[in-house]
């Protein structure tokens, strides 16, 4: 078997095309320590916008004295303007049925919702000082509300593959709130690896176990992956070998529980795509625009970030 | 499938055990913009030892004129230890028969030289200002030379998986080129990805075609990668998956051909190793221990280095 045959026969296993949703608007600002200003994150978004992104999640409705760097949510979905010319889905994080009514408010400046809990009790009581069985309660309403709404609704689990309080998460645990998620009618579950503890071989027994049980009710199943060991990508390739097709990332590596402090946040865009396109696997993502945004996010923040191609560059550019 | 059993199930396609050759020192320590002292070195290494390493590629007979921070190299291996109790091979890099020479007046304080050159012509030139049959011709000699001495050789072939001057570089080539050092008499032979283009599906092409030509031959066949695009840990894990069970990386990060200015270096050996024993791959290496060795090398240098586990620590730790 030549290179080339071997190289066709793994990449045949692989999926053609990946969808990735940019996180870094909420993700990422809302764990910065300064409140970025509103018109500056206008202007980031548009530069991500015009990299051909079809996924944004945009800001949370959360409460304003608890995370002031997303306090700007209403003004900053009203302001923002959809791309010309093609779909973009802007989604909206939404802690709680309250979160959700002053959402719901800025209709139809966005098309979809997250919602979120953990699947080990003890995150989600540091999280949200609540049981899951509480969180699950209140996320059915948030979920039914939303779709009464229109809206798409994603459920995110985070510490899917690992808890820094509680160490190794059952699985079956993780697909059991899954399970819930989809019941009260969320099409899309988003496990998170929130202080980065998953590894590659965790991840592809995972996402295969997951696409059994989940595979043919249509769910879509994401994979939001921290960098916090430098495994991210390795972990993103697990996934893909496993069948998933959509990811979540943020520009310039922002964002992520910067738990152990110093540890560096989610996997970044501009990383993510370009090994996808250096595979072969189209994201629809013009990457040279995605690190516009980027060179511009760093320049707005004022601090060198953790994305590599901030530095290296894409692979083509070393022999342009 | 139970999750347990989907991961058994890959697991058993990975390698039970891994070598991990220890470069920073040489790879590192060259790289550096300041000559280190021969004691801080001296006193690293005996903290790498500490950890388990059974590889140490300790420093490089080169023109000190040229390579200033590794002009200590005979003091350096005068003056180095050897582990207690246990075997660890030590390695010098070559770089032709005058370097050889002098390497040889300090036997038996190592076991093992690696011969490089590059797969491409136009940085074989920019390199050591030679075509790549010049080089092998020469490296011929050295090797001989060096077998006749009773020492282990390994050839590293530098931009086999993509050029910063020629683009891609034909597997073909790369081959060719390892043919030929193993008909001189290399046992091991050192693919390296020396500006990070490298990608997992070609690096699962490649080691799965270079198993077919080489791997009746005994002969072994090592992964240098660099995280300049910070997809080391994933090119790893498709070699890993391609059968490679041998790696080259640096702690710290350290080391790696600085191209594009500000990119990462090698592999982090603490990155790679805790990857590795999440998966339960072996390593011999006791993680903690190696981590006493990077967090000395960081003070040494006084600066930030790029390896993952410096500050988010192994999985472990979050839930002593």
């Amino acid at each position: 078997m030549s290179v080339e045959q071997s190289a066709r026969s793994a990449a045949s296993s692989l999926p053609r095309s990946v969808r990735v949703r940019e996180v870094g608007p909420r993700d990422g600002f809302q764990n910065e320590p300064e409140v970025i200003a509103t018109a500056d994150k206008l202007r980031l978004i548009e530069l991500l916008l015009a990299s051909g992104i079809e996924r944004l999640e945009l800001t949370s409705f959360v409460r304003p004295d608890v995370i002031p760097q997303l306090a700007d949510a209403a003004e900053l979905l009203d302001s923002v303007r959809r791309p010309e010319g093609r779909d973009c889905s802007f989604s909206v994080l939404v802690p709680n049925p309250r979160g959700l009514e002053r959402a719901l408010q800025h209709l139809p400046n966005f098309d979809e919702i997250s919602v979120f809990l953990s699947a080990s009790e003890t995150h989600n009581r540091h999280n949200v000082n609540r049981s899951i069985a509480e969180s699950l309660a209140g996320l059915e309403k948030t979920i039914n509300d939303a779709r009464a709404a229109g809206l798409r609704c994603e459920g995110v689990i985070a510490t899917s593959f690992g808890c820094p309080y509680e160490g190794r998460v059952e699985p079956e645990r993780v697909f059991e709130i899954a399970a819930a998620l989809v019941e009260f009618g969320c099409v899309e579950i988003g496990f998170g690896d929130t202080t980065g503890m998953a590894n590659p071989l965790q991840v592809g027994g995972f996402y295969r176990a997951a696409f059994e049980r989940f595979g043919g009710a249509e769910i879509e199943l994401t994979a939001h992956f921290h960098n916090t060991r430098g495994q991210g990508l390795a972990n993103v390739l697990a996934a893909l070998g496993a069948g998933v097709c959509s990811f979540e990332s943020s520009f310039g590596e922002l964002g992520g529980c910067p738990v152990p402090a110093g540890s560096t946040g989610n996997v970044a865009s501009e990383d993510l795509v370009s090994m996808l396109h250096e595979m072969g696997i189209e994201t629809g993502i013009d990457l040279d625009a995605l690190l516009v945004a980027s060179r511009a996010v760093e320049a707005t923040l004022g601090r060198r970030l953790g994305a590599h191609l901030l530095r290296a560059g894409p692979v083509e550019w070393q022999h342009r």
